[in-house]
């Protein structure tokens, strides 16, 4: 590969990002997975310069949907996510992180995990009941 | 809840639904993990009502995107997927389920999981490399 001071050119030569089947926003779902404990930790979204600035640093970097923008995981908390390997499904439209999780928090409210909502039938009813944890106060995470 | 012939109706009462932060195209994405291993399985999804589906029947079912109906994971191959639980994120945008997987094989490739392809580097080249056996040859798989 020749050197090239356009970065996002050097992105669009890298094979490995072309393999990917990228919707029509140009985006994949990823799942991130705590490699000691198996916890799926949180889905969340990569554009091609996510996965390209996530091997670069060797910390996940996501598309943030809602801010439009680049969004390193705990860039203000502190949590980030150093990742261990890194998946594609038979699709070749999904991606799995194994990740070490800094803190042991990967939701913004302070749990574990993203998935603490379970489902719980009562009745005739069923609800989504918080089941996990609150391991440190948002207050505390995000000063 | 009153008896109702309209089934569609019944599921549209149902709040555990509306909790659900459908995409513009009426989906979710779907974490299928195996509750033995800890193995994330699969990335799918669901509209309202393969979710429905899905708690009636205690098997995954879910929405094909390529062929435009409801998929009773397993429905072919036999390797239906037995829900343990159900969880939903802190945006209430992504499903949990976790399962016990029929026949221990969740890819129609024959694999245990769909997320085989793992990102590999060699000198400046980075490629997707299928790193998982294959337990049972498709053809044998589906006939």
């Amino acid at each position: 590969m020749k050197p090239d001071s356009d970065n996002s050119t050097l992105i669009d030569r890298q094979s490995y990002l072309d393999d990917v089947a990228w919707d029509e926003r140009g985006l994949v779902p990823v799942i991130a997975q705590d490699a000691d404990s198996g916890a799926v930790l949180m889905l969340a979204w990569m554009n091609r310069a996510a996965l390209a600035a996530t091997l670069d640093s060797d910390c996940a970097t996501y598309w943030s949907r809602s801010r439009g923008r680049l969004w390193r995981k705990g860039e203000t908390s502190g949590h980030v996510q150093h990742v261990v390997d890194i998946r594609l499904d038979c699709d070749n439209d999904a991606v799995l992180l194994r990740v070490t999780q800094a803190g042991g928090i990967a939701c913004h409210t302070g749990r574990a995990s993203c998935f603490y909502q379970a489902l719980e039938t009562a009745g005739d009813e069923r609800n989504w009941v918080a089941s996990d944890p609150v391991l440190k106060a948002p207050d505390e995470i995000y000063g």
